[in-house]
């Protein structure tokens, strides 16, 4: 492996490692445990596992990967705040969405090689890439590894004692 | 800048962005709101602070650095949970630690190297990091970075409305 490959590797490790965790906790939940709150007047387990579950599908365009996939979490789950929307997605639905694009993710993930992951993200123009290289794929897929981290550590307040 | 420092450049972004954030956020605190819990019956805000700059102490040793320069913080936020030890550090006393590690290991890290940051951590023996190479500094930044997040998404939760 060369060095290149390791620091894809190992970012690739800490998104794998991150989003494994969260899927595991949020997918073995209950419909009742994912109406508790992490903090009373906070999101519930339900909102912050469907912010998330957006925020994923939000890389497939980022990415440039294609179009998002399930374009209504945005509004259910990031665009407005938790029980501004009464009818979201519950858990059955939001664990198999998951999974499907956890899997895609992974897939497109696998196939960028070390220049792939230091071209710009989709969110950038490429004359404003020119003057600011650092927002790459790369350092996205940092910024979302911290975020699932972020609020990983928030949900885990809900339910462990 | 190379590909291989462009790779280092990212993760260091991440970590200065992550750090900023927390200390930014710790550092303005009032001693009494560092008493407030991040939910009920659960960590302070001045553990929290205290177990996040103990983490940044360990990374001197870990990195190969040099010793821990305040060794009984481990004790305080580490090996002890919340209020099972009667005095600990107080937020005056925290910003100042915090301050003097986040400089020391911000100079570090600039003098590394893409080859340094892919050597192993102290954490782990020669002979164990030759069949596992992804054990390295760089991918312990990442972990410490992806740590700093976790914890800072349950500090929010105490004083955010």
């Amino acid at each position: 492996m060369t060095a290149e490959q390791t620091f894809v590797d190992s970012a690739l490790r800490s998104w794998r490692s991150n989003a494994d965790r969260a899927g595991k906790f949020f997918g073995s939940l209950t419909n009742e445990e994912l109406e508790l709150q992490v903090a009373p007047t906070r999101n519930r387990l339900i909102y912050i596992w469907g912010h998330l579950t957006a925020s994923n599908d939000a890389i497939l365009p980022l990415f440039g990967f294609g179009p998002r996939r399930f374009p209504d979490l945005e509004r259910m789950f990031v665009k407005n705040p938790d029980r501004a929307i009464a009818t979201i997605l519950r858990g059955p639905e939001l664990r198999e969405i998951w999974i499907e694009l956890d899997v895609a993710l992974w897939e497109q993930f696998q196939q960028l090689s070390p220049p792939d992951w230091l071209q710009r993200h989709q969110a950038v123009s490429p004359e404003e890439f020119l003057r600011e290289p650092h927002r790459n794929r790369y350092a996205s897929l940092l910024g979302r590894t911290a975020h699932l981290a972020y609020h990983f550590g928030q949900a885990i307040l809900a339910l462990r004692k």
